[in-house]
């Protein structure tokens, strides 16, 4: 088979995004525009993926960083052509790709369409077009009496009836190595702009190699380029509908899509219900029958079966079977919650691990600790992990009872069957099946009131 | 009049559904689709509604459990033909109206003018038919010279001048009851599915017993049938807009309509603003000039006049005029607020009565209570209601004040006008016009905190 | 140059609302929608504007107040030349122009260039006018052969052919002051509704006085009128589309845009990401490189940079740069917070200046308070402000920690480098450099829990 080279050019400033960021770095579904642009050329099969970057490269480069692409710089951009040119050390055999780094929403089901089209066609050259209702400032493509590709002309120079032309060149080429290089070192900057524009190498194949074909492609938005931050919304919109059509038809229940946020790495589980306004991001996965939101943020989280989740964010955190958590929780990273267990409103817990059937009902902080199965924290339990220096492990054993409103002063252990007192702060280990209280008497004094409201 | 049965056809297993569920319980608004079509029956005046089930047979019996229903068994699915054949029982006189399970979106308006026109027509069956943009895979409505209904061709069997039409067959059908069993049993499966269609009864009825009528709808939604989840969502989101469109034109404002959920059986009072992303389910009822949102959700719970909610969840509850919830409350079944009262940030209310103009302002558990009049419960009170055996009842009479982080040991009755002191564990009764106090006096060491860092 | 009056008509019912308020108070982004009329008029430079109010027009002017606008009343309404008329103590000289209170999606660009061309065509009276889908219920706009504007045809008079006209008049008209008021006085109310049209002043002008232009627009959204809350939402939905479009033009990012509500006076920095589902409402100022949501209501606050907000509400407050927010926290009203800060998850701050790099990190609150620079407030920590009849002030200065659920009874001092033992009640100040205390020995009593069951 032959060698296929993808070039992915990411060189280019953006000035309508009005950024600090360069362009191909904001995001699409949680990934920047780039990494849509490198998971496409491994999902076709790309054998050697170059990312021509320019503006901002060490970001660009960072947020590649131990991905399979190697990077060629284009120190100025001075057109298309010429930043293909600085890919040139990566041009030698088989076939190249040329995609845009702000053009993420292109799929591996046209883009294998494309390439087989090319080489069943054996054509030297060929890109992708498309109809647009719109085609303004786009070069239209014109083809010869038997409907073949005969060139490409730019907007300003088209007619009035090539103006009438509504499929436009994409940009995205296909190329023999060979004649790459020839075309490419073959093309002239005589143009207003003085730049060399990849455009004009489809024209130079034909004359002087062979055909040439536009394929056209019928998504039309799969070609769009992102220019500014309107565009990367709507770009955005219709890539989340296509997450969000691809689950629906797996098997899961969502309640006003629309509203549903659902980042690309994510996985769900057949028969949840995602209800409205929940938002999975990074690499969460959620198992079946689970009722996920709503108004749920859920972040790099792992879900089990059966789960409930309302009204609350988590980060990093990982929830077994049938645990229901919120409204209003808060888990922080490395809360790792068993099963059957309730996480429930007003409750923030961060870096502990929680065992089986444990209660955590409301009002509680759980920081820093290690609560064993069959717990009971009261109503108002606070984890005093920090001393204003350091942080410190509590450690909650099996089937302990800790009351309302209880402080524990860490480093702390709660012995197995141990029950806290409500109100008590507790500064020693508490031992198996003891009581432990830390609370003064009540008083009452009569007769109070009355002159406590006068004097006020 | 007319005896008129209406027979549901709910027996299919919807593989597209992906789901464990039968199809037909998938919900629309919050009832399952069958339920939708269902209360379509009784509100046309059907006077005995029969479900045909089948695959899921006990769920679906069980959701419409102590409902005018009454239900025949499909036991294997050969066809619509055969599935209302399974209901032959009841078809015994006046007229028999076939609809689908699967098909929630039907309305009463159009339904009422279909019968009405088979009833002027004196047809002896008729047919809803609809044009569709895209008719594929549907039966074709084939209309003699004088537009009159001749017959149907199904898809499979239409030639490129049918295959143009767009009038399909909706498939619901209404039948004089004497001819719909004979021609029941006058059905061959001679097809390639071996399966007996309801579809050939129409020609059957023509050939045989005289006129029958394609009744053309304009919505063509209305008989959408559901297959897949993504359909499902599309279907809820056409039903939401019913909704919401209702209630705006009846006085009430939505900020953001697309982003609020309102279920099938909830109302709303005049001059009450739904803010964005509000969700109110089962038999909510709201009063007039509420404002209820943003970000509230609000399950089976009664509201008064002039109430605001914010950010919040309620389920099971009951709030009286003019009291403010939120943002970030809870509350659980059976909280039953007064007027004029305060539940107020990360506060959590359950199976508790409060009566009017108290305050519960913020980080405050209240759990299976009588609160009474004008009382004032301090930030981070706890109802100790639970001793890690039993739940117990708090009792708090009129004018209580509450200090900050008390906790009230239930079983436990603070007597009216009575005061606690902040940071007390009450676990005796408090008399009234008493202060209860049980914490230790303050302590400062000075010149300490320089000697604390240096040893940690 | 010509003096400007622009007469504003607002004196209608709007029985379609169904509501208490008069019609032209209902809100569009915000704001009530003749405030949009009134904000239009001085954005063209109106000289003079005047608000024609008759229903509801106490709440109408208290709407106004201390805006430059002048009133008018209309005490019955008898038609929009009528109410026209009752404005006729300001109709002296220049142009006139007429707006309607409850068409408030006119932007001063259509509007502007309809003035420009009314003084370009030196035309005595001058109309906007535009092409509706369906022009139902419309007066269309007649246009002699040559294309001039020949006269208007109300609906209901229209021939078959005039039906078909889909030109319609906006009922926004400009004349010169001179004329005005002589075609006002010879209006004739001869018609079924005994009513006085403004539309019959064209004609009137251009039999009379000479050159009347129907100036087309193409936004025909921007002249619809507010007749009932379905119309009132869409044209909201409408308004916030090109608020949002403008800020993303600017460099701002928005993470579902459609969920997003941003209010007509609100303004944010470049490189701000806005999430999902988040409300921006009154005055509020938010800097660059923040990320603002999901979910959060910020209302009349001002926000600095690189400032973050999760899922939080936060009114009449500022926080400045690089400080963090949320989630679920809840800023109420003269909240000043400084740089570096944190506030966490289920905190309340209420009429507190807090100093930089303070951290209150958990259910706390924090009310009427005046906190330095480095203060540790600890998880449950309450400023008990309220003795049940006073509120009163809690001062913690610089570098001070206070432990876990503390309470601080108001008016209280901790000096700076202070340290509260957590649990404690403070009642009396705390030195600099002390450490306050005030709990009880903790005591164990073992083997407890089994005979404590055993007795349950």
């Amino acid at each position: 088979m032959d060698k296929l080279t993808t070039i992915i050019l990411a060189a280019g400033y953006g000035k309508r995004m009005k950024s600090k960021l360069p362009k191909v770095l904001h995001k699409i579904s949680g990934a920047p525009m780039i990494q849509h642009v490198v998971d496409l050329a491994l999902e076709i099969g790309s054998d050697e993926t170059v990312c021509v970057v320019g503006h901002g490269r060490e970001l660009v480069e960072a947020s590649l960083k131990n991905q399979k692409v190697k990077f060629a710089v284009q120190e100025v951009q001075l057109g298309t052509g010429h930043a293909v040119k600085a890919a040139q050390d990566f041009i030698n055999e088989g076939l190249v790709l040329v995609l845009f780094g702000d053009a993420p929403l292109l799929s591996a089901l046209t883009l294998n369409a494309f390439i087989e089209n090319h080489k069943a066609g054996k054509y030297k050259a060929s890109l992708i077009s498309t109809n647009f209702e719109d085609p303004s400032g786009y070069g239209r493509i014109i083809r010869d009496k038997s409907g073949k590709f005969d060139r490409i002309v730019e907007h300003k120079d088209a007619t009035l009836d090539q103006l009438k032309i509504t499929e436009i060149n994409s940009g995205i080429g296909l190329f023999d190595a060979s004649i790459l290089m020839t075309a490419l070192n073959a093309l002239k900057n005589n143009n207003k702009q003085g730049e060399y524009y990849l455009t004009d190498v489809f024209e130079y194949v034909k004359d002087h190699h062979g055909a040439v074909d536009a394929f056209v492609i019928n998504h039309s938005y799969e070609v769009i380029g992102i220019n500014d931050r309107l565009t990367l919304a709507e770009a955005e919109k219709y890539h989340q509908s296509l997450i969000k059509k691809h689950w629906m038809l797996e098997g899961v229940t969502m309640i006003s899509p629309e509203s549903i946020y659902i980042e690309k790495y994510v996985t769900i589980g057949q028969d949840t219900i995602i209800e409205q306004g929940t938002m999975l991001k990074g690499k969460t996965v959620i198992g079946e029958d689970c009722n996920i939101g709503p108004y749920s943020e859920i972040i790099d989280t792992k879900i089990g079966n059966e789960v409930k989740v309302k009204h609350s964010t988590l980060l990093e955190s990982s929830i077994d079977d049938r645990t229901v958590v919120g409204p209003y929780a808060y888990l922080r990273p490395k809360s790792i919650v068993g099963k059957d267990c309730k996480i429930g409103d007003f409750v923030e817990v961060k870096n502990t691990t929680i065992g089986d059937c444990t209660k955590i009902s409301h009002l509680t902080y759980v920081g820093d600790g290690k609560v064993g199965n069959n717990v009971n924290l009261g109503c108002g339990v606070v984890f005093v992990n920090y001393d204003g220096v350091n942080k410190h492990l509590t450690v909650i054993e099996d089937d302990v009872f800790v009351g309302c409103n209880t402080n524990l002063i860490a480093p702390v252990t709660v012995g197995r069957e141990a029950y806290i007192a409500a109100g008590s702060t507790i500064t020693e280990d508490v031992p198996e099946k003891a009581l432990a209280i830390a609370r003064e008497r009540q008083v009452n004094k009569t007769d109070w009131s009355n002159k406590y409201l006068k004097k006020k």
